[in-house]
């Protein structure tokens, strides 16, 4: 794509260069910014927005599955994370460690959390009683820190901000169908808020969660076919419930374990929004979860009567409860159209003497450009019903490039040639390690989910008759 | 006051152990529990309701008042907390510290957060360029740390939640502006969503935050008569943007510091909440933030027709904006009223057969334990009108026991007096620190508040000519 405007100069070439683009772009909008302390960010007013938006209406649907919020503390004990084999060794080597506090040295060193399975299984532990007790559906709102080598803003940080549900059920079969559910709500969710198709299904061993008997991923394609994890639904089984002795009395009258699930989304959600739907002139916000929905621009602000229309209209359409601002800087029209472009808002609303006597307003959406002339005396309906088409055709245009972009492949070759073109690679694998391993090391390409009920002749590595197939991606 | 049945034999009188009282209450209602680490907390899901609540209402006014949230990192370079020489030595001694993280050691130990100040200050010199980014108007809700020797669940934790507002303006004039202003949100919010009156004023110098040139203060009469700081607001003049070097190009064409305010309340308002309504019997909550506003308690659950009739109302009132719930468990109704008692709940609603046929419910009110037939027909305006008024009332019964409780003292004898009565003691003060002190030493009350605007004649521990009127108190 060209650069189309003087004003995108300083963004880098989306189609050439989409790591700069990247970092451009969320620095630009003032999304983000980069910490003191390396790996760490800042999360502007306008990327926070987001984040609340995220937030709410993943509460929402977390409350209606029958979910309560709570709050565990930050520092763990260093000996909880040793309690189950494998959660120890996935997480120790990236958490941060308290050693000091209070001007003291500490008995026992504390860590900061990577995610809460331990200590939440610790007072689950201590709650849990009876089947009367179950389910324990709580989930958490927090931040964690893992520490990372390589980081960027939002995909890979040191600190990040996250949600982290944690369930308790009497048997195998509920807790399986709760970890299938919020996968579930997960995708519903990417899909009708992010506009972001996904896929979605099972891990393979290697890449799941530390210490999970089954990890589900929901996997997204972005603008240059790279996947991202954009959340995970843990399956724990007991391992949780034996590490922390989380047991109840049965109707039976015996003590039991409980089957365990964990799921979280983080903010990574917004790196993805943004990979996922942004162009050359920017971002592009789906308005579900856009901080401001659409900016009104006068066009010649010191005519009579124009800031006083604007004012007008603002306030009509923030009653009607759309996330509504305007911009009356003293910046010219095209400067403010191509910055609230770069922003990502979905609609722009211009706002002219000629406009004003008429009793009309111009539109221009923000993803297909397109200009609108409408009335002014129903705006509320009109903006109402473009935000909405909006929304719908950001995951129309998502889902057909998510469509495009998944080829399939029989051999080593066709899985690099795919993946070097931007594409996710169906193929047949064998099952094991040491193939998923060879193809992580030839293609840079990792497992990112098995396919449901699809089936291969042959592994694409090794030949052998195939146990699944998978879809392979490079991922960020 | 008796203990007035049998369901509360495990809670502490009030009146002669209110320290075990507020235990008992914090535990058995499942608000809270201890965290693993000496000194944190686990707010459960009904505790962390109430903050849920408190942070919709204070985060509407924070916006309706300019501002707007964002997320800074929780690590902070050792090095920032010196920047600022009162800062460091308020903060230092009670600062966890991260000396280790990725299995490497830190080539700078890292301090959590015990407040922002320091980051955001590092982060606003690099964002602050001109007089047109002023005012920066921006909250942060997040956890911080302080080591503390003595805890006790929500008033005094190592971690805690908090919002903290951090803010720069042009001028002085405009800083003292801001800092008054969140004051009196914080007062307004006490009064009307905690029903809490509340005294506010400028600290002295010995009570202030670390840094600021003034802290004022907002101070909250608990059942016992000690006073609860419930929240502070900030002054900071130029001291951390000199420290951070804080600057802009004003109009005038010359390089300006700006002028910094902070502001904060935490989880310790949910303490403040039950010590202030709280009875024998356990918890009183007012309805603005009650997590439960109304409990529906079924009479005669197995007869036909009742839970369907309390099914139907629990819909009806959650269509209507009420948080709802009902308990159909298989305990008594006797002891459900005890149990939802102790919760605080501010209506119950019991329903029978005989109240069905009769087309009634019967409603009975938490803080007076009065007694209401109505029509269910009108089930909605019935209950809305009823927590209005137990919200005022609770408002009125907390001002009346503000009111009688203050009394004027001119020695330190009447100032000993005063406190070991529950009072809040009100006192002419030389303004020296050496009284200060003294007073704490013999009395153990602390200055609360100074005064505005009231006059004595002589300081209550010199009997020198008086500078300031202040309000001294036990404190929590």
């Amino acid at each position: 794509m060209a650069k189309d405007n003087q004003f995108v100069k300083d963004i880098a070439d989306i189609e050439t260069d989409f790591p700069q683009w990247y970092t451009d772009v969320v620095l630009k909008t003032k999304l983000v910014d980069y910490g003191p302390v390396k790996g760490t960010m800042v999360i502007r007013p306008y990327g926070y927005a987001i984040w609340e938006n995220i937030q709410r209406e993943l509460d929402k649907r977390f409350r209606a599955t029958g979910h309560q919020n709570a709050y565990f503390p930050m520092l763990i004990p260093e000996s909880y994370l040793k309690k189950e084999a494998e959660h120890v060794e996935g997480f120790a080597p990236e958490v941060a460690v308290v050693t000091h506090a209070g001007g003291e040295k500490l008995a026992e060193p504390l860590v900061i959390r990577p995610t809460s399975e331990t200590i939440i299984g610790e007072m689950y532990s201590k709650w849990l009683q009876s089947y009367r007790d179950l389910p324990i559906l709580v989930n958490q709102w927090a931040n964690v820190v893992r520490w990372e080598k390589t980081t960027r803003p939002f995909l890979r940080t040191s600190e990040f901000l996250w949600q982290e549900g944690h369930t308790v059920h009497a048997t195998e079969e509920e807790a399986m169908e709760e970890t299938m559910k919020m996968l579930g709500v997960y995708k519903e969710f990417a899909e009708s808020c992010l506009a972001i198709p996904v896929f979605t299904g099972r891990k393979t061993e290697k890449e799941k969660f530390a210490g999970a008997v089954a990890t589900f991923g929901m996997e997204a394609m972005m603008h240059d076919g790279k996947s991202l994890q954009a959340g995970t639904s843990h399956y724990l089984g007991q391992n949780f419930a034996k590490a922390f002795d989380i047991q109840f009395l049965d109707k039976d009258g015996t003590h039991k374990y409980g089957y365990t699930t964990s799921w979280g989304v983080s903010t990574r959600l917004i790196g993805a929004l943004i990979m996922a739907h942004g162009d050359q002139r920017g971002l592009v916000l789906p308005p579900v979860v856009a901080p401001v929905q659409a900016i009104l621009i006068p066009i010649a602000a010191k005519k009579e009567g124009v800031l006083e229309a604007v004012a007008a209209l603002k306030e009509r359409l923030a009653a009607a409860d759309i996330r509504v601002d305007s911009d009356v800087s003293d910046n010219s029209p095209g400067w403010k159209f191509n910055e609230w472009e770069m922003k990502g808002v979905p609609l722009r609303i211009e706002l002219g003497p000629r406009d004003i006597e008429a009793g009309k307003m111009v539109l221009v959406r923000r993803d297909t450009h397109e200009k609108i002339e409408a009335d002014l005396c129903n705006a509320e309906t009109v903006v109402k019903e473009l935000l909405a088409k909006i929304q719908k055709n950001l995951y129309e245009l998502a889902k057909q490039n998510k469509e495009r972009r998944v080829v399939t492949a029989t051999n080593m070759d066709e899985i690099l040639a795919g993946v070097e073109n931007g594409n996710f690679v169906k193929a047949g694998w064998c099952g094991c390690r040491e193939c998923e391993d060879k193809i992580k090391e030839k293609t840079a390409a990792s497992s990112r989910v098995i396919a449901e009920g699809e089936t291969a002749e042959t592994c694409a590595c090794c030949g052998k008759k195939a146990e699944k197939v998978v879809y392979f991606a490079r991922a960020y």
